[in-house]
């Protein structure tokens, strides 16, 4: 049986020629990176082919970083997108294209592009509901302007890395909630959260709010997301200007972007909001439907520990867009805002330890050990993949990490 | 009389050999543009005074921004300082030298660096109290973790702007305290926040945190920093993660960025803390003191309304910079990092209006009218010196921004 070629993709491959998601490869050297399309296992040089069949994008593609095609804005982006497919799918191509795979075994992956500013928010109503019944359990859950604008801070974006690289195990502060003083160490309580990262191509002008119907515009594509936090360090430091240290040690993105033309067939109606947003926030006559039905699933060691589904989430990326700018903020290519912890309503929807254990009160009983929080030399890693065209499935790749010891 | 030569000038000029500030300028086309040295009221083309010397820092300074130069590290830092100290005031060079001064009035300064990452702390005491006070009437004013680390949390680098910048008036959501449901409009409490901020030059490793010890080797100089701030909107949306729309609608920071070395004769003891910090904050047995004698004035249309003390200021940016890393969050080329507001015990010594006015309560009474937080057409200017060696000042050069109408 001959070897299969790139090309010829089993059936129901979820990198098939529906889906073409965009990263950033290297060979042996790994300062020679260049932009590359995912189909099935194996990686195209995409300036490579667009020099070889002589494309008007070969300037655009041929360079070490997504950037150039992040800006390019929505327009490009659809006839670059345009072009790929047909580089792929078209026999005449085939000659010219196929040696200029790689199989992804083969290559490194990097950071696609530099992050310029990456803000967190916090849109999964079941999250936040249990994030609040465990730390203030008299209160109502929800503090009062959860349901009226979708809350978020600003992380760090130098420490936002790639998947596959380890994390270090941070140490800080904390404090018992009966102690007197502070004690300093390496964090107990480390823990994930499972997101979804939206990346901003076309920027914006400083002054200039973005609103709801500019998503598509200004996003040019998702990624998986896990926003490492140390949950023993985070409550002592919090108040009153929120997370620092305890979330800033690392952010792990997948190496693979999906456009989001790979997703409009997995575009969804958002839940039904109980409270009316403000009309900067009002999507109920949106031509778009604004959630994205993914599915993601978590593993511990191999061993599945949950499946956050996105399409409940409250929030929706472009509302999170047109919050962030609202009150003039401007974009630049490269910025990166995350989701927040996306957890549903079941116990094995919930997309951080913190909740599946119960900041550590019911441990998880997994083929590795017990567990409450991470331990030294865990990694986790979480896939996802979201309806494609004609029942096919979009994958998302996946982002992971493992933990090494405190310095 | 001779017009005065760039290099001729008056005693005590606080811009004279012993300070030389670093920025970046253009003259007619503003894509040109090139790292400058302030002289005096005169800015000398660095890389080409660089090239036209034979230095071996042409190639460093003959740069459109100051990035290189920061990437360069403190030995670097040190050397150049000494090749442009010279420059400046040995007669030799000075026929080659005199032509590549532009006076201030024929250039446009800009940002200098792009700004990597940028995190705002909160270190005056005094400022830190008189919120408390004003926020929480009934409680302690400083919270319980305020004494043993330097709270902080991650602004927006996209929106930090150089001095002459207008500043667009945000819109938002806020709730008034009885009212039950938000509003949206323009902030009604548009305010000011004086601060310093600390340059970042030398990056650091993701992992590895950075000692109180290596302050001066990653950090390059200071700058004046005004981190406007909508108090409307800040704390119905801040609640649990921090300030986001309120305050990363734009920073300004002052054009010239000061080296360390410039400000040796500034350092002062810190404060005497009344709480023992844990030993990564203890700098009780510093080698050299960790506070700056900078005096700041800010005025309002010209007059002046405070006079904020840098040298009260409780945490020092070592302390902030220890703080900042202890989790192994790593430091990049272009990081910046603000004081927080900076008050002192006076009431003539707050640095914003909230402050200065009690929340809006006393209204301050000027030429121009009364005030209570900024009104369209206000230009906030923030001017700052330091003491220099032998009985010199040290000047920090101005922050401004004139308040543009909400779009």
């Amino acid at each position: 049986m001959p070897e299969q070629t790139p090309l010829d993709l089993p059936e129901g491959d979820p990198f098939g020629p529906h889906n073409l998601p965009y990263g950033v490869f290297s060979l042996a050297d790994e300062r020679d990176r260049r932009v590359g399309v995912r189909l099935g296992s194996h990686v195209l040089d995409a300036g490579a082919a667009a020099h070889a069949l002589g494309s008007p994008y070969a300037s655009l593609l041929a360079q070490p970083s997504l950037a150039p095609l992040l800006a390019a804005g929505r327009q490009t982006w659809r006839d670059v997108r345009r072009a790929l497919t047909a580089w792929v799918t078209v026999p005449a191509h085939r000659e010219v294209v196929e040696p200029l795979f790689e199989p992804l075994s083969a290559v490194r992956l990097h950071l696609p592009f530099d992050v310029a500013d990456y803000v967190d928010f916090y849109a999964s109503e079941n999250h936040a509901t249990n994030l609040g019944r465990l730390f203030r359990p008299d209160s109502e859950p929800l503090l009062p302007n959860w349901k009226h604008l979708p809350v978020g801070y600003h992380g760090r974006a130098g420490t936002v890395v790639v998947s596959g690289t380890d994390v270090v195990r941070p140490s800080g502060q904390r404090k018992a909630p009966y102690a007197t003083e502070p004690t300093f160490g390496p964090s107990t309580k480390l823990d994930i959260e499972t997101e979804i990262g939206f990346v901003v191509g076309a920027p914006s002008e400083l002054g200039t709010p973005v609103p709801l119907s500019g998503f598509r515009d200004h996003v040019f594509g998702l990624c998986l997301l896990n926003d490492w936090s140390a949950r023993d360090i985070q409550p002592w430091e919090q108040v009153p200007l929120g997370p620092h240290t305890a979330k800033s040690f690392a952010t792990s993105v997948s190496a693979w972007v999906t456009p989001l033309e790979a997703l409009d067939a997995a575009r969804v109606a958002p839940p039904v909001r109980d409270v009316q947003p403000l009309p900067y926030l009002d999507d109920t006559k949106a031509e778009e439907p604004g959630g994205y039905d993914i599915r993601i699933t978590v593993a511990l060691n191999g061993e599945v520990i949950s499946e956050p589904p996105f399409a409940g989430m409250y929030w929706t990326g472009a509302q999170m867009l047109a919050h962030m700018t609202v009150a003039g903020a401007s974009l630049r290519t490269g910025d990166l805002y995350g989701s927040g912890t996306i957890s549903g309503p079941e116990r094995r929807q919930r997309g951080s330890l913190i909740e599946l254990t119960w900041n550590g009160a019911e441990a998880l009983a997994l083929a590795s050990g017990e567990r409450r929080f991470l331990v030294d030399g865990d990694e986790v890693t979480m896939t996802a993949w979201a309806p494609g065209p004609d029942g096919t499935k979009v994958g998302l790749g996946s982002v992971s990490g493992r933990i090494r010891a405190a310095v």
